[in-house]
This record gives C-alpha cells, sequence and structure tokens, in this order.
C-alpha cells in the first residue's frame, strides 16, 4: 500500500491562502506570493502544458511531487467555487480549465453529493461526502500501489493531521507573512510532534522541508 | 540614531514559546526545542561563560546578533516569573542568575512598577510601565549610536510590528511543530508587509530569515 503524501506552500506565518478568499481571488489576499517559487519552474510549466522555464534546487521538490502518485485528495475549498449544495444549472468545475494538471482520480471532500465528475486529460473528479477516511480508501483503491497525494487545503489537513493518517509532509515555506487567511495546523496539538526533518532545501524565494512519520 | 533590531526563534508553525508556561517550563512543552540550533555553538556558549562549542553556518547570526547592541527591551513574560505586581519580599530577578547574558541596559516592559535591579556583568534591568515607545525611547537614549535590539516574547512583539517601529527582524525558524503556545504575528495583518527578505541561511537544524523594512 501507498503512502499518504501531503503537500503544501506555506507562509512564515503560517497561513497556506491570504485574508478575504473568493471566487474572484481564490488564493485570498497576498495568496499568490505563496507560489512565486514555483512558477518560473520548468518542471511547473511542463506540468501545466507550458514550454520553457528554469531549473534549480527546486526542481526536485516538484518532480518527487509528480513521482509515483495515483490519486489526489482535495477539500472542497480548494477545489473552490461557490459555498453550499453544487448548482445543477451552472455547476463550478474548478479552478483550473478543461485540462486539469492533475491527469488522475481526483477525490474532492465535501458535505454536497455529486456525481463524477470527467474533464480532458484522465482528470476524473469524484465527490466524497463520508469524510477523510473513506476519501483515503477510495484513493488508495484506484491508487493502486502508487502513494496518494493530498493537496490542502488547511481545514482538510488539520483533519488528516489530527487522525494520524499522514505518511509524509512537504512544506514549502515561503518568506512571507500574510498577516491572516487560511491558517494550517492550527488546534493539530500533538499530532504534530510524530514527524521527524529528512530534509531542507533553501532557496531565496522558499524553503522546502520534508516530514516524515516516524 | 541606531536601529531597533528584533530576533527571535519560531517554529513552523508560528510559536515562540510551547503551551502551558510556567515558572517551572518557562518555554513552554516542547519550547526548549526552539532552541536546540544556538546551544552548541561556541559563541553562544562564550556569551554564556562556557567554553567550547562548535562554529557551523549559525555562528555569524549569533555574532551579527550581539554586535553593536547598546540596549536591549523584553516583555514581562519574557523576563518571567510570577504574574502581577512584584512581591518586594521575594522579588523575582530573571532566569539568568546573578550574571545575566546582556551586559547592557535592559528595559523590561511591564504593567507594575519597579526599582531599576542591578546585577553582576554590567546587567541593570529598568522597569517601564507607560508602553513600548518610552521603552524604545529610554532604550536609545543609553544606547547612543549603537543600535537597540528587542527579544521579544510574542505579546510586546506584535506590538512593536504593528506600531511599525521594528526596522531589522532576524527569524531563526526551527523545523518543528510546536502545536500551540505563544503565537507570533497574530493579528498583525498588513504591518508585516512592509518588510523584505535580506537573507536566508539554512542549516538541518534552523532556518535563519533577515527582514529589513522596505
Amino acid at each position: 500500500m501507498g503512502k499518504l503524501r501531503f503537500r503544501i506552500s506555506i507562509s512564515l506565518d503560517g497561513y497556506v491562502a491570504g485574508p478575504e478568499q473568493s471566487v474572484d481571488n481564490p488564493l485570498g489576499i497576498g495568496g499568490t506570493r505563496l507560489h512565486e517559487w514555483v512558477f518560473p519552474l520548468a518542471a511547473f510549466r511542463a506540468q501545466h502544458g507550458m514550454e520553457g522555464g528554469i531549473v534549480n534546487d527546486s526542481t526536485d521538490v516538484v518532480n518527487d511531487s509528480m513521482a509515483n502518485v495515483g490519486a489526489t485528495i482535495m477539500g472542497r475549498n480548494m477545489f473552490g467555487g461557490h459555498p453550499g449544495p453544487w448548482k445543477a444549472s451552472d455547476p463550478w468545475n474548478g479552478w483550473w480549465g478543461e485540462n486539469p494538471p492533475y491527469h488522475r482520480p481526483v477525490f474532492v471532500i465535501t458535505h454536497h453529493p455529486r456525481e463524477p465528475l470527467r474533464l480532458e486529460g484522465g482528470n476524473t473528479f469524484n465527490f466524497v461526502t463520508d469524510g477523510i477516511e473513506s476519501a483515503l480508501e477510495q484513493a488508495r483503491r484506484v491508487a493502486g500501489d502508487k502513494d496518494v497525494e493530498f493537496v490542502g487545503g488547511a481545514t482538510v489537513a488539520n483533519e488528516y493531521l489530527e487522525a494520524g493518517l499522514i505518511d509524509a509532509m512537504d512544506l514549502s515555506v515561503a518568506p512571507i507573512l500574510l498577516g491572516g487567511g487560511a491558517r494550517m495546523f492550527d488546534g493539530v496539538g500533538d499530532a504534530l510532534t510524530h514527524f521527524a526533518l529528512e530534509r531542507t532545501i533553501a532557496e531565496p524565494k522558499v524553503t522546502h522541508y520534508r516530514f516524515v512519520r516516524r
């Protein structure tokens, strides 16, 4: 059985999105700065169907994050759109257009049932309404021997951490202070002491930490 | 006039002390781990009157922090001891014994008046009851051309940040998650966007960030 791997970009003051998130500003005020380290990378651009870009010490982090992943899990807020039940007349289909960058089954944790959404490039979004453990079980079933990645956001991340289900955690810390927003690790308490630091990679725009369960 | 420099060690989840701080456990549960990077350093040991120790990339950070400082400011909680008015019969004289590591005038921000406390090695603790700006003014007066260092804790740090009075900030981020305790940057909001990152130094046990006011 593969691991459950969690990766996320976080500010120095512990936020994974800025204040006042909305459909028009999904990462909140200043939140785009969390990801400035990744946008110029050739490895990131290729994943999103773009040519060119640079190679630096973060390249391995991006390549590692894509290797040996059989399924993706995310929270409803990360899938995005309006809150509450899905609108049959004008359904929200994610932030990523017709061909999202996952290219594998994605499991969206939500309170509101919905039929699977099939987009281009092998992207199938399945909506899971019976909790984080069910999502992990379903994701593991389709992932086979490969790992499952969980990509946020903060609310579901804290639930997975509290449940002790995350095997490896890649935190990419942007040296910025957002001053508010979606707070990671809030109230998770002692669950966090079960991780050991395996690797640190520092760049001017980001420091990558890899934690593994002891 | 010198700068106001702030240095502090902080966990990846944004705490500068662990939960349940007390006289017996001043750094709270797990809080000592914030400072594990500094204890083995020869530069730190010499400052505390001990011989031996190691030299690594953190040495410059410690030496820089001691250079050109004419006065120190700290909050009452960092000076420590019991809460409330000072006890004349059994006064709290700090955590550091007869010869604290500052060797310069220290200004303690408190709600409770007290006569200056003179200890060995040039350590005089002055108790300031009229706020952070008064403490800075008094510290600057004795520091002359030198800088003033502010060393925490979180409550007063957030006040200085909100007031826009800090010129340079050295954050030493320990790759640990405390899960609770004294939270840095809480509610400081946009005041933090006025800083630019000048330098990053990464070590296995710590990543040092130097921020300066834009």
